[in-house]
This record gives structure tokens, C-alpha cells and sequence, in this order.
């Protein structure tokens, strides 16, 4: 059913593509992940071996897909951000979702032996994994989401509890909230078990003074249209640009702001080489 | 975001809840296998190696899911028939086409040596899938398809002009068009390079005197509602049937009438222990 | 924007396109009606000239849309049915849904006058109605439904409690069920506010013996595809056929195999002018 | 089906819920006006008391929904424009298209002998509309589409080839664009046949110096979480509010500057009474 662009509007394949101009998040969750790591032994409450396999994945995930802009890990979820103007595949939910699914899924069973060479994978359980696309209207870097997201991932709250418990505080209160609920403070996270990872193209950091990414990006009233030869410069300098894995603060815009692709879609400059 | 059941309607995750009381059809397709087949020296037009790995993929999906009636594939493309009744993963589409594509490209990779035991899986490129689901809310054996289908797969026709071609034809006119067109008689095809293969679970074939699956199936005008214990055994007795890959014509009634539990959704009798 | 098909798919109108099919359901129901049967003294617990106007206005609905087969009333509620075949509209929801809610609002206000003329209407509160399309992929005619709304519209029970209520039950449940709870046997019912309006074409009436219209639809496999000038002279017949007003047993088979147009979409046989 | 909540997702109503922070805007069009302004005598291109009548239905359509902010109408379409915070009936897009277009068919319906009091409606055309809700994840108000509009709406193009005409334009370019095709300069446009109608709440103007709106709005990161009190107090000045139908420059930063209230959903100061 490749030929023809428009047939699953006239029978019974539905159309599925997500409102343009929207940040697309493709979440990916383990599956049945507590008996796999009853039988591989992994060590509670973080495997390092385990989590180091996640980023491999989800680095080879970002290396087939140039238009993946970000991606942040936590245990064993990834979410992969693409930017709000991309069009691949024409931004098809289930086909956007089924790639990043399989690509993972494909990469962390081949590279399990690396990871874990004394524990072969056998048949059953197999690691496998499950997904869904969720389309932001805004950037994804606000302190609502932030702290939303401490709320469910750190404080095992489920995210209605957590939507009531934000009702009518305001950004003064959520700092206050994340310390004192969860005895964190962003600032001084030591270390990958806390703060995640975050798995992005590895440019030229920006001076951050007087410049904010996300005024910026919103500043790009109508989606970048480029021309050929841009377009193919710029696909090439992705190509080049090292796909690293950090642990950092997400969360302070100054990760935002000193990397501008992230939130511009544009390219930045490749480091010089040594 | 487990714990609550409605969170995606208030937040940003959208229902994307398959309409209740249809087949549901998740396809999946190989990604890009172009350059995997030159790679690694598929025979043309078809390898048995990679059909058999496959179809072990498939059966493995089949096992881990025990909700799937019958998979169906050809080529690099599988297809998995979920039961009008079911209601795995409360009919989300996104988590029903994931899990599938996951659980496929995990066996697959996984498998891949047992098949290529000479060219060993590299990073690139990497077999992935990409896969949706389609709702049909009427059988799947009817000719209408059949044909349809011949015409695309068979056919390299595309689905509209498929579309087109059917329109104004009649039942008689549809067997005469699968042989003229395609010089193929579906009662004398010889392997399963022509004909796919069908995966479903094997119990004892029904007498078709008289018995019209498709009736019986549409005769459930409510969805089967089950007792706990009732349900118990058919769970049993699924886990307990062998999942089998064959190569049949699976246009005739005569596979479907034999096979009843494909259309009921009720598992059939198990054969005897010799 | 009504030069190009597939804009909505590039912009930001994203497509809503029903099932192909399917049964598709418009129902609509008025929107604050309580202030205004206060103001206007609508006789309780049924006003028959109230009922009278919506029948009006559904008539004239069903004489401007002819894709329409039949439309139920009850109250303040009434659901248009259209074949699983119909493409009107491309099946797009809101379509269907808009000029379903239109055209019986401003029928209903025009024909105002006709059926209250002592009172005629204000600006405040004017009678509007919402809407929704449903699909439904088998017959809207099988004892569940039945059973499902009689609960719903006549038990003042929840949909979702009686879905539960059903749940386990069989099919000789349901009758007794329906006389016990409800008091209600549907044989004997006597008029309008008991059994809601049915409205539909009036073609001569078909000998029901050895007839079962629901099976005759159901294997109809393929949709019906219709040389141009049976198109036509379809279109004629129905544009002749008296739309009528009933307040019959919808329930019993009786009804529907008596009139087989409205489960397979071909018009009937016109009545001999007398 | 009334009492519960979440029942559409159990049954056969699937969810038609809009993603949350966005803007909706609600379309509606005349359907067949050219058969009902042949019947009617309405004067070519425009006629004023079919502009009127619009204003004036559209005007009641605000007045009975007061989440809407503001309403566009050009010829036989009008647009109502949602807040992106905007938790009107859940955001169900079945729902808000069918309320809004039921409400201004009835007061087309009822207020029509007011302008056209020599000429009644007849059953034959009646006047009806359809409608559609699009979302919009950023402002309406920006440059990009103006033009759009301004290509389709005037230049009578469709939106393809108006999409296709824009890509590779720069801001700069527009106005020129503007001017050159469609011999159009907005600020000197003289009346409201060439710049269609605005209806919004009338508050007191504000100083646009150093102000600008769709920061401001764009800065309001988290949705607006208001306490009760100030929820009525809101809901009391809207209704206070005078709505007005105006033949303004909606392109120029300057309308949007002046009238906070209409990005930042914020009711604005009441004018002083005289």
C-alpha cells in the first residue's frame, strides 16, 4: 500500500496525523520489566548496566532518526522529542511510534551481550517495549512540566493526583514543593540515577547572556521553510555532530540556552576538531 | 502513568480507543529492507531463511499474545487479526501496534542467528519494522478482500486503483479475474512463496457439513460475556494449543468453516496426546 | 477551502473521517430544554405538541438529506441513522453532524409558530440542540441495544451501570428483565410517549415469511456499487416515498423485516396511487 | 447518556477531545447560499443585510457562549475563536462545532424578518450551516496567516496552492505580496465588505506602548488556575460587557495590543459609564 498517498482516507486505514506545529514526544515503556529484572539480577533500585543499555538504544535510535531532537531517559522509559516543525512521515502517529519502538526494541537486544556478557538473552522474558505519541503545544522545558513530572516519576504519584495537587500553586510554590516533598533540589543532583540522561547532538555551546532559547523559537512565527541547499548542509552537519549522553539539569533554561538547536530546529556549529 | 485510567483525557494524551466490536488488523512492515536483503544476500524473490525467520518471529508474537486469532504474512509484512471481542490494552491503537512491532523486532534479532548463522546482525542497518492497526467491521475471509488484496500484493497494483478495477464486478467475475490477470488458481498454488503463510493455534478441525463459520461468528450479536471461570479455561486451553505455520488457501470457507474458533473467538477442542 | 480534498491533511484541519462500513448514528438532543419548557409551559411529563414540532423538523431533515434511512425520537432527543454504505460527505463527522444539527434547528424554530401559536419564541432561551455522531459496526436492531437503551432512556439508569447490569446476562434475561424492572411490555405499549417516533420512508410493506432483513443486509458482503442510472432512478424513487411519522415496535424483528430497506439501503417498491 | 462522564469510552462514542492549550476556532458556512441568495434577491458581491444578519446572529452566538473570545465573519462563513484555555464541554470538537452552529442558526432563523421583513423564509431553501473546530497550537494573528488567508480568501486560490506560494517568502516579502496581487493595502481598506466583520467584548482600550500581547499571553506558561471568587467575578464583567460587531484592521499588531483581553482571556476594564 505504498503507492498511493491519500487511499487509507478511502478505505478503512484512518488517518492518524498529529496537529502541525506541535512538539512530538514519543514515550517508550518497558514491558513486564520487573520479571526480566528478577531474572537478570539487576540491581535495585538502578542497574548501571541497565541504564547504560538504554542510552546505547536510544543513542542508535537518534543516529537512524536525524529528525529526533532530544531524548531524556528514567529508568526504563525513554522519550524522544521531535521538533515541532518536523514532517516525517507526514507526522503519522502510528508510524512515528512503531519506528521509534522497533529501532529501540532492535538495538537493545542487539547490544545486550555488550551490557550484560554473562547472562545471554533467552526466549522468554524477552525485553520488549510499548509507546505512544503525546503532541506538546509548547516547549517542553517549562517549570509546570517539571515539577508535573517529579510529581509522577519521583513522588509515585499518578498524574491526576498530581494535576489536582499543581491546582492554584504558583511557579513561587513548585520550587518550595520539589524540595520539601522530595528532599531535591535540582541544583545538586549528583548523579545518572537521579537526573536521568539526555541524549542530544553535541554542538558548540552558546554564550547564554541576553539570549533565550525559547523566545527565540517562538519568535519563528511560520515553520523554517528552507531552501534545497540549506536543507542538505544542514542534514550533513547533523550527520557529523556527536550524539552524546548526559546528566544534566534539564530544568534551568541555561541547558536550554546554551544550546540553541535544541529549541530552533537549526543546526548548530560542529566543535573544531582537535 | 499507570495507575490512572482516564489521565489522558485531561492531560494531553488523547484516546486513541479502536472502535469496539471490529476486527482489528495490526500490520506490521519491514523498514528499509531493500538494503537489508542486498546486505546480506537474500535469494530473490524470496529466501526461505528469512520467511522461516519470520514466521518463528511471528509465532513468537502469537505465544506472548495470546489474544491474537491468526497472523498472516508474505514477504517482509506481517499481519495479526486481533477477535472483534477483544480487548487487550482496552483497544488503545497505540499500544496494541507497539507492542506487536516491539515484540516482533525483538524476536526477530533475537532469532536471526538460528536462520543466518554465517552473517551475523551489524549496526547498520538494523532489521526494524513499522506497523498500524485497521479496523474492519466485518469478517476477513470474504472475496471482496481477497481479490482486493491479490490485485496489490499480487497484482503491484496500488489500493485505489484496486478500488477502481472492483468497482462494477460482480462475485462471478472476481475468480475469473484472480486467474486471467494473474494467471493463479488458489487451489493449485504450490508453497508458501505464493500463497504466505497463516500462523494460528491448532486444535482439532470441525466437520464443515452444514457449518458456516461467518454465521455462526455474526449469530453473537452481543459480545461474549463470559464467567470468571469460564474465561479461566479458555485462557488454559489457548496456553495449551500448538502455534502452527502453514501455508493454506485461506480463501476458501473451507479454512474458516474447519477452524471455527478463528471466527468465534472460542477456543476449539484440543487434539489427543498420541 | 472547499477547492482542494486533502488540504486538512497538510494544514491544520485534521480529518474525522467515520469507519467506513459502519452504521453511522447523529443524535441530537436539546440543550437546556427544562428553561425552556418552563417558559414556554410544556404539558409534563410529554407535551404533544412539542413532540409534534420535532417530528416536523425531523421529517424535513430526513426530506432534505435523503442519505438518511431512518430517525428515532424520544423527548427532546433524536438519533438519525445512515447506512453502513453511506459516503455522504466523505463520512467526515462533523460534517454530518453540523448539517444534521442545522437543518433541524432551523426547521424547528421556522415551524415554531405552526405548532405554538400563542407563544412565539424570544431571544431568550432560544431551543438548540447538540450532536455527536456514533458508529456502529452491526445492526441497530438486536435485542442488546434494545435492552441497553431501554435501561438507559426508560430506567433513568447510567449507560455505564447498565452495561454492568447486562453484563452476564443472556438473551432470555433480557425480556423478562425489560417487564420486571420497567413494568414494560413492548407488545402492548400504547402510543407516542411510550414508544418514541420512527420516522422513515413508506414503500409497500414485504410479506415477512422465510424474510429476515438483517440477514439479506449482512450478506450483502461487498457495498453496494450502483451503475449511474440506477443511481439515479434510486434517487427518484426515494425523492417520490411519502416520509412518515410512526410510533411502531421497533424492537420486534416484525418491523424491520417488513420494511428490508432500511437494514439494505435499496429503496422499496412505491404504493400504488390510489 | 447524560450522568456519566467517561461512558463514550466504554461504548461505541469514541473521543473527540481537542489537545488541551491550543486555540480553537470553530467555522461555520453558509450551505447552498447561492441557491438562497438567488431566491431572496441578495445584492452581488455583498449584501448588506445579509452581512448584518450574520453580525447579528454571530453576536448572539457570543452572548450565549461566553467562552468564546472573538468571532470573524467574511460573506456566508463566520469563525469563533476559543481561548487555548478554554475547558468548554471537556473541549469535545463534536459538541462545540454543533452548539455553535445550532445557536447561530436559530438566531439566523428567528432574527431574519427583522432584516428582510418584505421576504419570509420558506421551508424551501432554509438557511443552515455546517461547521468544523481546527486547532491552533500558536496565535491567529500572526503575519503568516494573514497572507494565507488573504491568498485563499481574496485571491481566490485554495489552500495548497496558497501554501505552495507562501514557502520560501519571507516576512519582508508579504506586504508586498499583499499589495501587488490583490492590490490590497489593509491600512487604507475601506469598508466591511473588504475587511469582513470582528466581534469581541468591548473593554477599555489599553495603551499599546511597550505592550505587547501575544508575549504576554505567550508568557502565561502554566494555564490560568483561578480561584472561585475570581472566577465569578470574571464571568460577572463579561457579562457586563457590551459586544460590538467592528470592520477593523485585525492584521496590525496594533488591534491586538489595545484589546489584551482577547490573548490573554482575561476580561479587561469595563468603560466607565457616561
Amino acid at each position: 500500500m505504498a503507492n498511493s498517498k491519500y487511499e487509507y482516507v478511502r478505505l478503512f486505514e484512518q488517518s492518524d496525523t498529529l496537529l502541525p506545529n506541535t512538539w512530538i514526544v514519543v514515550r517508550i515503556d518497558g514491558r513486564g520489566f520487573t520479571k526480566l529484572c528478577a531474572k537478570f539480577g539487576f540491581e535495585k533500585p538502578n542497574d548501571k548496566r541497565a541504564l547504560d543499555l538504554m542510552n546505547a538504544a536510544a543513542k542508535a535510535v537518534m543516529s537512524d532518526l536525524p529528525d529526533i531532537s532530544l531524548a531524556y531517559g528514567v529508568s526504563d522509559e525513554y522519550s524522544f522529542v521531535f521538533h515541532k516543525a518536523c514532517q516525517l512521515f507526514e507526522r503519522r502517529s502510528s508510524k512515528l511510534v512503531s519506528t521509534v519502538v522497533s529501532t529501540f526494541t532492535a538495538f537493545y537486544v542487539h547490544l545486550w551481550p555488550t551490557f550484560f556478557p554473562e547472562t545471554p538473552l533467552t526466549s522468554s522474558p524477552m525485553p520488549t517495549f510499548d509507546g505512544r505519541a503525546v503532541c506538546y503545544p509548547s516547549h517542553i522545558n517549562n517549570l509546570y512540566n517539571t515539577t508535573f513530572w517529579a510529581l509522577v516519576q519521583k513522588g509515585g504519584m499518578d498524574s491526576v493526583a498530581a494535576t489536582d495537587l499543581l491546582k492554584g500553586t504558583f511557579s513561587a510554590d513548585k520550587n518550595e514543593m520539589l524540595f520539601s516533598k522530595f528532599h531535591m533540589n535540582y541544583n545538586n543532583e549528583p548523579d545518572m540515577f537521579k537526573k536521568g540522561s539526555v541524549v542530544f547532538r553535541d554542538y558548540e555551546l552558546v554564550d547564554p547572556k541576553g539570549y533565550n532559547a525559547a523566545e527565540v523559537a517562538d519568535s519563528q512565527a511560520e515553520p523554517p521553510t528552507l531552501s534545497k541547499s540549506k536543507e542538505e548542509s544542514d542534514k550533513k552537519r547533523r550527520a557529523k555532530a556527536r550524539i552524546t549522553a548526559e546528566h544534566l539539569d534539564i530544568i534551568k533554561d541555561d541547558f536550554w540556552d546554551r544550546r540553541p538547536w535544541l529549541l530552533t530546529g537549526q543546526p548548530g556549529t560542529l566543535p573544531k576538531q582537535l
